[in-house]
């Protein structure tokens, strides 16, 4: 029997995020089931390969940072400046250092990091996901961040629960245990709550077009950003 | 028999736009139906209120055509932007060359008018404006702009076709004319029109709370603009 | 022998603040030693001046903490960013926190603050910190910041340095040794040597025209705010 | 004697521009100079690839347009305000029906342009371009569109000039006749002028590290767009 996203996380198919994952359904598997993620399952990944990963990974979180600091400013009420803030310093603080310790696992410190330049995956990315960011309302912002949010969740939940995934000197173990962590799995439902709850107070059914159009984007954008990290050295666009 | 808004301009009952007018009713006929405008109708109106709201009306019309160049920059499609971009042109020529020569027949000239300093109520309109169009996206921002487009030609329209309104003698009936002419309406018209498409697309009914909300806030500054003009001379925040 | 704000707050005077305090200094001190301030000196100021000033400068602090959160968006470095993101964490959980338990004293709530209208003082002076905050990069942005942060340094220093200064039975005791208490004053200057660092950083000195213009208007901004609070109950823009 | 930039378009070394080309010189070489152009020079480029480069730029153009429409925001000045309009007037009509007739001659349309999905170099290139337009002031915005504009000038310039570029039978011409006309390069000039001016104002000199940075990023990534072209078909990040 194979392992059932909706029953395994029954938030991934509800509401506005539920029905654009749907619609999305090809590329969303071509993101989750890349073979990036695949080679994580089996170990069989060059460690060349995660390490370029892990160093762009840090980069998208600052600008991850930086785009949900405009859900701050984006927000209708206190309560809403005030969850958007706590993500912004849980960003900032608690997954910046856990992403810090991590990579310094693979013998990478903040330092080296700051000093390594963006791909042009990264640059891709991030740069749409700031503009929409702007352009649209605190929903198309919302949106935009999801595909990150979720997907690191299903892949996550997936490879832990498949009894095919590697454990024994998998050097990926710690990986997939983080993002299928209770924590990790936590933020991600709640994250996904708000965009559904933004979807309802803003008109989402009615903008499904222009939200599915984005939000296309940016999955295809998540597979871009490991098929990158597997084609060697990154070409320096902001660096030396 | 008293006019009729919706018989007069029937676009003005239409769509958002009317719904937004009916849930605002009150507020809207207090700025509508502000003492200044009766001023206006009856040439009662201090020349000297007239000649303050003329030179905060031209520093409005800078502030409004930044708002606008925002939604050349939210614009979905090359077709919107185009749309945009000719109303931000028509805004820094057509209308700013009008609203200059109808100054220059005030003694206002534009070096005169660049050097005065804005008033409170200028810098409450505009500055809610614009942070509304950074904050929203298109549907936001057409609905903040809205109050004015809309409320100069019912104005206009009422005054012109109300047998009281003073003729002869009267110093404002060339204002009375330029916002009750075809192009002024049929300007107001069609941005109305954009507006009410734009919700469509943009889930307007299930946003309309929020919609509400700051249109309601932009006509009681509409009112309060006029209230400033008629209060006496500026109290600079911004020069000298 | 006269207070002296250099001796007591040495920072007030240094580098780029200082320079836009002394250009602007006839403002500034319409500012800082405006008849609301004196009333606050003495206990005379009605204390129905005092709630109206407390309900707006609650609303006030929100969209500060708006503004700032666009210092996270706009920082250059990681350093900066979480020093932006703890000073808005630092807004919306501690400043707010003391400022609630403070109205609590005055028996006003979070439900009944949030209820309250904004006064056109309050839209002026936010609209313009927000519009200069998107418009321009994290100088323009602190610099609009910088008029409330060290202004209230210097009242608070002052009146608690003055023994003209009223202690027993002056309700806005516990308001002055806020102000002047050391925790406020070592925040007011750590920002403003965080503006003087970005200013060698960003061409502060060429750009000293631009930014004397804008701060010059936050300044009458701010005393404008104190008059709106003594001109009696809020005409409102945003409610009911 | 081989051609001399700075002595046929002189502009070219003047200012803050002509401090930041010569400061990522490399770069820019790798960029005016990539293999792309050379291809044009001899016309040896396959013509599917300049037929993608067609596409792309189409889109580049949309995007410039959106980044230029933010300089009318950002402006201080009416004039200001004025030229920055007539930019993107002149983008969105005279630029846009130059390339949308020049694309009709390799048989693409308007309809198909819009259909074709934007490469990731294109996302790269136009979403950091607008992240920055939008995060800094008018100076940082004018300094990252300033690649384009005079690096397409200096290719013109420079194959126009050069004997060794191929004429008879060369499909690639009238594209180089285009870039090295009087019309464009003084476009050109007046850009580059413009932002000149703006970097006296705005403190050029005490930024250049900041605007150094961002340029040079501009100019890799002006490369990438060419090689980009050069690879192969596109892998749609934004449709289908």
């Amino acid at each position: 029997m194979t392992w059932d996203a909706g029953r395994a996380l029954p938030w991934i198919e509800a509401g506005l995020f539920g029905r654009l994952r749907a619609a999305a359904l090809p590329e969303w598997n071509s993101y989750v089931r890349h073979p990036f993620v695949q080679g994580l399952a089996d170990g069989t990944l060059p460690q060349a390969c995660f390490r370029r990963f892990l160093v762009q990974d840090y980069l998208y979180l600052l600008q991850y940072a930086r785009a949900y600091a405009l859900a701050i400013y984006k927000s209708d009420t206190v309560d809403d400046m005030r969850v958007a803030a706590s993500i912004v310093s849980g960003l900032l603080q608690t997954e910046l250092g856990m992403h810090l310790s991590y990579c310094r696992e693979w013998g990478l410190d903040e330092v080296a990091l700051q000093a390594e330049p963006a791909s042009i995956e990264l640059l891709a990315y991030t740069g749409f996901m700031l503009d929409r960011a702007q352009t649209g309302d605190l929903l198309d912002l919302l949106a935009v961040l999801a595909a990150c949010l979720a997907g690191y969740a299903e892949v996550g939940a997936r490879l832990a629960a498949d009894p095919g995934t590697r454990r024994t000197g998998n050097p990926y173990l710690s990986w997939i245990e983080m993002y299928s962590g209770e924590k990790y799995l936590q933020l991600a439902a709640s994250g996904i709550a708000r965009l559904n709850t933004m979807a309802v107070d803003r008109g989402g059914d009615a903008r499904f077009a222009f939200l599915l159009r984005d939000f296309r984007t940016t999955v295809r954008l998540e597979a871009s950003f490991w098929t990158g990290a597997m084609s060697g050295p990154v070409e320096s666009m902001t660096h030396g």
